[in-house]
């Protein structure tokens, strides 16, 4: 149940760029490695034996399979094969894939409607004033899980209480609103002191960190499975999220979601920030704990799948908090209802 | 294929005290925890968004849900919610439960016709002349196999021959008696040389430990599958099992086989001795060793459980030696049959 | 879809000989044990209670089950048991089985159709003038994938490239040809530079190793699925394959490939070779020189045989390099076929 026409982030370019890259993304196999023209994206079957092709190594920009030597190119023909005439041979699905903002994008789809406009723009990813720093987990839940815990932050409260958590997120009511396919919620909290990972940042920034402070919480959901978090703290009083840069710490949770399976995801997430983009020891250091204050959301979503599998008949609360959720899966369902109904057209 | 109006031991008070335990019981995920009133039990499944209650923790007697900070009590209602109303959620089952003896015991059919009265008495359990060592193992097998292995102790001469293995238990006949619903298979020794672990029992007890002696076990079978074997060694001639004390080392094993699914089970065993019970070290020792002997089990009945499965039109033989087993399976038919056909009568 | 009138390798002596030993053979669960006439064979469950019998162990050449005592003999009849009269004991499957050429051989399928005379000879196994090394993986993949890559050395350019692969592989037309229900391809490379692992056997051999060779493979298929491997390289101008022993090194790779499921084998693979037999030495430096190389085709079959599963649509190439597996495979096709018209008869 997810949207196949569209780019989802399939890995970053350092995944790719030594040896071919074998991953899942929508349930399709997909070898990805580097050709003459940069990121190529392929089925990881040898249309000879069936070997994947991400066992094997790179040469001359074409995929040499590692068992027999076939040479695969980027459009998924057979190149070469020792010994062979090849041009017979059946031909590899390939894939649309594009590398952009430090993420290879790739489109799951019907490749005739693959369009580079719509791989969303990262200002951050592109502008000096920003550094980012991320990393990349496997989880076994469906991508929606993610979706639903990342448009609603009261989990941090419970969840993440030794970092990011506290009692004002449950004390502060949210707002939701959507504009086309975007959906938003936000929360914003006055006067309050900061939780330990933000009086780091603050500290970071020059700033004092036993004073109150605002702090602000912007959700963005854009399908298929994007989420943005404008997250921050400025002293308070001073403007809140509109506060003027020496008065505050903010920066971007950046979390692109790829769904392996039904059940299983590639869940890329990171930081960018605009303050100290020079400092990469910041970087590192922010890097490692936002690791380890999403590591404690895995077993959640793991076992909440796990449970949601043992339960198929029992339905689910739709709360306040969940509006966000509940809105972005909408716009999933709409698009998966629009892409079956194109499937259904062509095969008239 | 088990019966589930009937008190199970689900878990001994150490396991759930300090923080929530979630464990599967008769096919049912339940959540044990620290009531105001004592042990609770409730679906382990948030109403919320399915999350398992057990991840999270317990606060002025509720049970705290580590996702979203639902609050659930021990009548499966949620008490509170922050920035909810909550009257409406829907309502988690919850399952009588209560400590006894040392343990914790749940009803997993019908609560309306849980009895307290029903749980069994165990004169060793709340007296200061018994001492009581035990464990839990997780075995994947059938609660049946193990109350097989247990009602015949034949296998002792091969699975715990450097033990409590012997060839007389093979050359001495087992007697099958039944009364209401308890079977009961008793095997009588006598002028024998004691096997290891009693030879231990008798020093531990003063008793000379090279002398020929008497021996007895006695497996008494109680619906649904809990299993106690009077066993022990007296010098020869002084009365066996109905020697006066001083010539006798004597305790009962303990067994309480909880089905997890329907092919595996959490296994509650230990021993109750009437001799030196202040002596905790030696109840360590006892323990440890029973450990020893109760591991020798493990693979054989998990092996034993995959060839069932494997040969599944196969018939097993009914042997003299397996009369007691036979017996006991017998009585779980009945009381299995009799809940289904009250289900169907409600049905009506 | 593996004929099943035919005689497999189950194990080497030594497995069985300590103690008996369970193995999955065509599906077939069999303990294989020491009996008073040398090997025994029976299928591995206890007909009292369904206990694997290969978790016993063996006396007076009977088989004793490690649960309640009861012994098997070689013929699947329960000899005797403690207290028990077993002649009306349903009787246990026996297997027809051989011990010969350092292997012991099973036949899976109708017993009265086993005939010793068709075990394969192997002069190399007990002739004094040949040494043999050799070992055991568990794989899991279909039989028929380990064939088609041992009749087809090309992917030794690919798999093996450190050791014996080399480009002249791919370069070298093969030939195919087939002898009753024999197959062979060979290939004949002239004047070329020996690889790593050939260079080291010829010096192994006192031959010099930096002089141009020619080099040749014979794979020799024959049912249901041994691949005997004649390997060699001689001086260049000296008769290749037929030259005077002083100027080659050459060898015979030995591969039975024994099926457990459908999808996974016991592969017995070792190379003999009629050159320094008293060499023990020499053994086993070839046998881990080969455990290391044999080692890299795991990954490559297991992950094929998966890439299989995930597209059971797709159809392979049938290119002139993979004439021997697809000749071998047919051949497997009509032995299977028979075997099914044998069956339907008897049934008629």
């Amino acid at each position: 149940m997810f949207p196949k026409n569209c780019w989802y982030v399939a890995c970053t370019p350092d995944e790719y760029q030594e040896k071919p890259l074998g991953r899942t993304i929508c349930g399709e196999n997909i070898v990805f490695y580097q050709s003459d023209t940069g990121v190529a994206a392929v089925e990881d079957f040898c249309p000879h034996r069936g070997a994947p092709l991400s066992l094997g190594y790179v040469e001359d920009g074409l995929l040499v399979c590692g068992y027999h030597g076939l040479k695969m190119g980027s459009d998924g023909k057979t190149a070469a094969m020792p010994g062979q005439r090849v041009r017979g041979f059946p031909c590899n699905r390939s894939y649309p894939v594009v590398e952009r903002h430090g993420f290879v994008w790739v489109w799951t789809g019907d490749a005739e409607l693959a369009d580079e406009s719509k791989i969303p723009e990262l200002e951050w990813a592109n502008d000096p004033e920003w550094a980012y720093g991320g990393g990349l987990f496997h989880i076994n839940c469906d991508y929606r899980l993610m979706i639903d815990n990342l448009m609603d932050l009261t989990h941090e409260t419970y969840v993440h209480a030794s970092s990011i958590g506290q009692e004002e997120i449950d004390e502060t009511p949210v707002h939701t609103t959507s504009e086309d396919d975007m959906v938003i919620t936000s929360r914003f909290m006055e006067n309050i002191i900061a939780p330990p990972f933000w009086q780091a940042a603050l500290r970071a920034n020059q700033l004092a960190d036993d004073v109150p402070v605002d702090r602000w919480q912007i959700c963005k959901f854009s399908p298929p499975s994007h989420v943005m978090i404008e997250v921050g703290v400025a002293h308070a009083g001073k403007g809140s999220h509109d506060a003027d840069p020496e008065h505050k710490a903010g920066s971007i949770v950046v979390d692109f979601i790829t769904p392996e399976t039904e059940t299983s995801i590639w869940y890329f997430w990171g930081m960018a920030r605009n303050f100290k983009p020079e400092d990469t020891e910041l970087t590192e250091q922010i890097r490692q704990g936002q690791h380890q204050i999403f590591s404690e959301d895995l077993e959640m979503l793991e076992r909440q799948q796990l449970n949601l599998l043992a339960y198929p008949e029992r339905k689910l609360l739709k709360l306040n908090i969940d509006t966000g959720g509940v809105k972005s899966r909408r716009i999933l369902d709409t698009l998966i209802k629009e892409e079956n109904q194109l499937i259904e057209n062509v095969n008239l």
